[in-house]
């Protein structure tokens, strides 16, 4: 028998999940649609989540559930609970946790899926070595896991780590949240795609881009013009290196990170974006931190990611117990 | 024999120290005139304060020396070192901790004197049962220490948890860093002064602080003058909590402290600049965090802070030797 977690990411559309030993391979995986039980009780949702689980694990008899981690919005690592997610049908405070633990008989570990992307990164990835890291998740939203000393910041409501809704621009964009101007607005797919309209309506130059239907614009689009030498794609991901840039040296100052670690849809971006993020940093970090910290791509395959994430927080409380 | 450390503060103009038991007492205290050795040789500086120290010893014989907590300009934990201080008159990397525990014969710890505050309220004061907080010392320049789960986060190179030099208008007043726009800028003694000479220029109602020469003014005199109804004074500590509230409302997001504990002069000025902050701080934190932060002053007294802040860092590291 080979001892085995399970990584669960919980996406509003759908939830992936996988068997992961502690080298942070994956064995097998699977998944259910979460939208597809949006109209009903959250626990018909977590019943299917736990049949689909077990089917896995029917099918891996070599495989032994010695617990389960779950990265999912508004975790709280503290209670195991989801909190108002906003992108969630379901509302309130969800003990996920607790109802797996129960249900599956292994013990259940949830945080957010940033900072689960972040223990990922610090057990398979590439912030193996580093115990003071920032991990930037660049997505539909922008998500952030601190690590500090070896640790995640949780904070005293297992809410810490909120980078992406730290304001970068005072009374700037609008942000999903509510508020005015937070990063997310800027470096979030949304974001960036804001940008580029507004650099195509400032700037002249020709490009392929202003040819296509605003709704058909995509970071990877921008990516494969910018690849071209498209004058306005380069532009687009400059101001948005510009802005993580920005923020990233006002960062420094509460964590003083060895590294900066970026991942998601935009990161693929590459040099286009962490070129002028670099420039940006350097020029405006207190000289305390300059030229101290590192700008790295995450080490994970893509779709990998949340699995191995979910996977490193179970592993890692496992490892907390044992020691304790 | 009772258990005794030394709690040592190092300032650009004095160095005070004291000899603190576990509990937090101070048995006596002595000091050295810091400018009085800028013209030699570091050295020569720390032969002196190590005399100083021996002479309250051998005034003490009941105490036992146990360790030597120091708190520093620009002190780096991990070294032991001074670095780069730009308000000591010794220039470059100075091994303090390791000169003073060859001399003494005792362990040696350094870090930045916001840092050994944090840690002294975390032992001694208002921060006794929290374990995520943030200090924040408002005087001649702002410093903070950050604690993350009952630690002072450090960060890879030691220098973390510097929110005075956190951006807080882009653009905005010439900070003494070098930089532009930083909390300090509007928060130190020196912030809070420009800031009365701006409302002063802007706002026409009479106020005793505008008769008084610009040099003559103090945050205790614009407190003062607070107290008796002063239109221009109460408006300038407004603007400062509204300042310190907007910067707070952005570090909600980095680490999620249960409070934020406010200390220094500044802070003296109490709800005329506390009841600013924490209103424009729940209009502008995410909702994550609204109505979960604490203000507090802190618990311990002006005069002993560095000294008690100092002594709480050899504590801790004593008690943590003792513990691994």
């Amino acid at each position: 028998m080979q001892q085995t977690v399970i990584g669960i990411d919980i996406g509003g559309t759908n939830t992936v999940f996988g068997l992961v030993n502690q080298s942070g391979k994956i064995m097998a995986h699977s998944g259910i649609k979460t939208q597809a039980y949006a109209g009903q009780n959250f626990s018909v949702y977590v019943q299917a989540l736990c049949e689909a689980i077990q089917e896995l694990l029917a099918d891996h008899p070599t495989c032994q559930l010695t617990g389960i981690g779950i990265g999912a919005p508004n975790g709280n690592i503290y209670k195991g609970t989801i909190e108002h997610a906003p992108n969630l049908s379901w509302k309130g405070v969800l003990p996920l946790a607790t109802m797996m633990q129960e249900t599956l008989g292994a013990v259940s570990v949830l945080t957010n899926d940033a900072n689960a992307a972040a223990l990922g990164e610090m057990l398979f990835g590439n912030a193996k070595e580093l115990k003071d890291f920032i991990m930037i998740t660049l997505g539909t939203g922008v998500g952030s896991g601190i690590v500090s000393g070896g640790n995640l910041i949780y904070g005293h409501d297992g809410f810490a780590g909120e980078l992406g809704h730290a304001v970068i621009v005072p009374n700037g964009r609008q942000c999903t949240c509510g508020r005015q101007g937070c990063l997310e607005a800027y470096a979030s797919i949304r974001g960036v795609l804001q940008t580029l309209t507004e650099v195509l309506n400032t700037n002249n130059t020709p490009s392929s881009l202003r040819e296509m239907p605003a709704e058909e614009r995509t970071p990877q689009l921008i990516y494969e013009a910018a690849l071209q030498g498209d004058v306005i794609a380069i532009e687009t991901f400059a101001q948005t290196g510009k802005m993580l840039g920005l923020k990233l040296a006002d960062a420094a100052n509460y964590t003083s990170p060895e590294a900066v670690i970026l991942f998601g849809g935009i990161a693929k971006a590459g040099d286009f974006i962490i070129h002028p993020l670099k420039e940006t940093l350097e020029a405006n970090v207190h000289s305390l931190y300059r030229h101290k910290i590192k700008i790295l791509p995450s080490a994970l395959p893509d779709n990998d990611v949340a699995i191995l994430g979910s996977a490193a927080l179970i592993w890692q409380h496992l490892d907390s117990i044992k020691t304790t």
